[in-house]
């Protein structure tokens, strides 16, 4: 039961399909000074899936999908859209230095053991 | 094991988020000539399940969209547009004659008892 609905704080990684829904219901909803309440009712959906979605927690299906963009009165694709701005999100590396470091682990590891001389 | 992809033949309805789905998912496929077994493998799903969601039958969740989406090679959201050209599905409507004749009846149910008068 939050005073005020406030809208999403940061853009979403463009490459992370919930991320971007997540982002969009909850712009889409907090423009039209929704609750999550207001939301799930309007939706036939309920207040803690809708809360679900909204964290990115949910694989949610096509026909909640429409449901949620029905309500919304959006089409169904705009909330799968990513904003403008929002990029890709960084991949996770292997630093450099450890690679570095790891290769000559490695190489150590690989290092062939001197064969016995046959007797 | 058809000998060659066939396109779909008719567009379809644009509030319908399934066949919109089904639709665009088998207009990409044929365009990249793969066979339904192809965007199986390559999409890391079951071909009867590609299949069902071709043929709309299947409530896909947003994980499975996004893997047929990466598998063809097109923003997930692309898939759930609708083509141009498409077109709502015609409502059924009630007849107007019927409803004339509904409208008739709940008036004629409404019509305002004569209040008693005060004694």
């Amino acid at each position: 039961m939050s005073a005020k609905p406030s809208g999403p704080t940061r853009l979403p990684a463009s490459d992370n399909l919930r991320d971007v829904l997540a982002y969009q219901i909850r712009l889409l909803r907090v423009e039209k000074g929704w609750s999550q309440e207001r939301l799930a009712l309007e939706s036939g959906l309920d207040r803690t899936y809708v809360s679900a979605v909204e964290r990115s927690t949910w694989n949610i299906a096509l026909a909640n999908i429409e449901r949620l963009a029905n309500a919304l009165g959006v089409a169904a694709w705009t909330l799968l859209q990513p904003p403008a701005g929002a990029k890709p999100a960084p991949r996770a590396r292997t630093p450099r230095s450890s690679l570095t470091s790891a290769s000559k682990t490695l190489a150590r590891a690989k290092k062939p053991v001197s064969p016995k001389p046959s007797s």
